[in-house]
């Protein structure tokens, strides 16, 4: 199908083709489509932008990385298929790692993920030999690696499942969420939550380190100020004057 | 995959399972699966029940359908996998034609939706031979049945794309949208809007045809007095309303 490029929905309709086209390759599965869905109405309630919420929310997190003794990116299918070159891009700048982790695994869908990451030009990826297990998760989603996110002090979670936000949580480790439903048990957990569309926050915290790497103070300053909670309740307090305004929009 | 009964997550994990299966029967597509997981958003900002603002559009869209002279439900994949039955046992109490019609259509795959509800136990199901286009739309979503879609005075549209909402109205037709998203250019444009989960919302409309059927008084008050705007606004309001209470409730 083709999309002509001025069409008003053309990002949206060109991410879905390319969903769509991952789906058929096993990268992303239907419950990751359902997702992408959940998302894309949620991402609609903020305007699809970046809110200044959700900018604070990725600066602070970018803190945590810098700050971080070992820190990790887990990639997802749903992650692999939308942002793969930026996901690793942000890894290089930090330095974190990259580790695959599914929610539906199996080790050929592993495999395909981790080869999708390095034919985007990811140099190391983490995740085709687990030897860890996650605490408190009772599925194959608690298989990880020693080196990467079992012993990983900041763990950057775009699109993740609440069990596994929660489970992270209870380790110890500092959770960053990337999560477009500021309700999400994810969202709640976290200890920070970007309220923001993957595709769109991953290449704004890249841009972000160059200015926090020098400035160790900035970071202690922004990470111990915030307060995550009190974010997401301005968050839905954003989305809803947005919302409000739009249905009056349409006042005769 | 088996999905516990008691699980707090058993009506959707199930209904995803139900649309996983159709999607490898060709009957729900890709796009379908993404429009799902939209809805389920959407579903999740009405607490997942039928809010007092849906049930007045539905008692309201129940009264056009009991008035028309030829109303016709507009039957889709996704429709037709959620909710044959509930379709069915809608078009025999008012009574109301069936017609499918798909966004993505093929003649292949129309032949799988009919079948898929005669399946279910529809008696006629129209759409296999369409003989005339609505005008205004340029693919073959515009494709139609004389006897159904086309003369109807009255449609019911669960789950319908923005254009052809549009242009059934643009034809002088009553457009009765069932769709979660109060924001979206189908429930701006329909002359009512149900914003209900499709399952939820035929099953209710069922349950008040006997109400309303012998009673045109009511049935005009209600048609007549009805502010489909106006009910978006206060359907917008009690969204609102509930996500604050919810962002609240994790006040520490």
């Amino acid at each position: 199908m083709e999309i002509p490029k001025d069409h008003p929905r053309y990002k949206s309709l060109s991410t879905r083709e390319r969903l769509a086209e991952l789906a058929k390759d096993g990268i992303v599965t239907i419950t990751g489509l359902i997702a992408h869905g959940r998302g894309e109405a949620f991402d609609y309630l903020l305007g699809e932008r970046t809110i200044p919420q959700a900018r604070e929310a990725e600066r602070v997190a970018v803190s945590y990385l810098l700050e971080a003794r070992n820190p990790v990116i887990s990639v997802n299918g749903n992650v692999a298929a939308l942002c793969p070159e930026e996901v690793i891009r942000l890894s290089e700048a930090v330095p974190a790692k990259i580790e695959v982790n599914l929610f539906h695994r199996t080790s050929e869908r592993i495999e395909k993920v981790v080869r999708h990451m390095e034919r985007a030009g990811a140099g190391r990826v983490l995740g085709r030999n687990p030897d860890s297990i996650l605490p408190g998760i009772s599925s194959d989603r608690a298989m990880c690696t020693r080196e990467g996110i079992y012993t990983a002090d900041v763990v950057l979670v775009p699109l993740e499942d609440g069990d596994r936000a929660e489970a992270l949580v209870a380790m110890g480790k500092v959770v960053l969420a990337v999560d477009l439903n500021p309700l999400s048990r994810t969202s709640k957990a976290a200890t920070v939550t970007i309220v923001d569309e993957v595709t769109r926050a991953i290449p704004e915290m890249t841009l972000m380190v160059d200015g926090l790497r020098d400035d160790p103070e900035k970071r202690k300053e922004l990470t111990s100020s915030f307060d995550n909670k009190e974010n997401l309740r301005r968050t839905i307090r954003h989305i809803c004057r947005y919302i409000e305004s739009q249905g009056d929009k349409d006042k005769e």
